[in-house]
């Protein structure tokens, strides 16, 4: 742990599960509802710093979000990253990512397509859907990860 | 294979080295000598469309990379990314992150933070010792590729 890390200390997070390897949490972002981060609970910069049975444990918990994200949420990708150039200890990105959001096909870290005056109907439908879905979505989540 | 995948045939690619399952090539990014890429060889979309088996074998070869360029080419960040939006054939960026790069530490994805014209003297610096590392470090991954 370090004193000056924002990930080593949770603080105004959304948990949705955790375990003593990771914690799995929504990522706050208003247009990307069921946009999920994974943090690994001890301080560690990069995935080859880990042991490689833990790499692995990463992913494993990194591919159950994909998939209950694919199965609850239908999204047309799924977009994945692990950057951490501000906050360097292990976090992944799990973004459902569909054709109506505000960034599609561009990356989310990217310029957004329209503003909140140009959004078209179908985003608000779709986001809509999204807040809707969020809850049994976190539910189901949590029920497969604690089967990892 | 669909004929319309620009992935499902390598063109204008630098290949580094390949096997059957996969081809990891240098991403062509003037800006970044040493970005690498990954792509899984048959059209699959989404990680959680491989077997599990092939899962674990996919991120073997990501963490590979980023195990090389750790060693060889030091940097201060890596980034590891699948997106897949425009092209939905399964492919990892595998990005060294300096904070002299245009983008730090920001994502590549997002707007640089200065043009040619105000490139900072550490940032021509730094890009042509990236581009004097790049055979070496091209060498160093394809021999440890060889070796998984």
């Amino acid at each position: 742990m370090t004193d000056s890390c924002v990930l080593c200390r949770a603080s105004n997070e959304s948990l949705i599960w955790q375990n003593e390897q990771v914690r799995v949490i929504n990522a706050n972002e208003p247009d990307y509802p069921c946009y999920t981060r994974i943090i690994w609970q001890q301080h560690v910069k990069e995935m080859t710093d880990l042991p490689a049975a833990d790499q692995i444990a990463f992913m494993r918990y990194v591919f159950c979000v994909e998939s209950i994200q694919r199965h609850l949420l239908s999204p047309d990708k799924i977009n994945l990253a692990q950057f951490g150039n501000m906050v360097p200890h292990l976090h992944w990105h799990i973004i459902p990512r569909f054709r109506q959001d505000r960034h599609f096909p561009g990356s989310t870290w990217g310029n957004p397509r329209f503003t909140d005056n140009e959004a078209p109907g179908e985003w608000h439908k779709h986001l809509a859907e999204m807040n809707r879905l969020k809850p049994a979505y976190h539910q189901a989540l949590a029920l497969a990860l604690a089967k990892i």
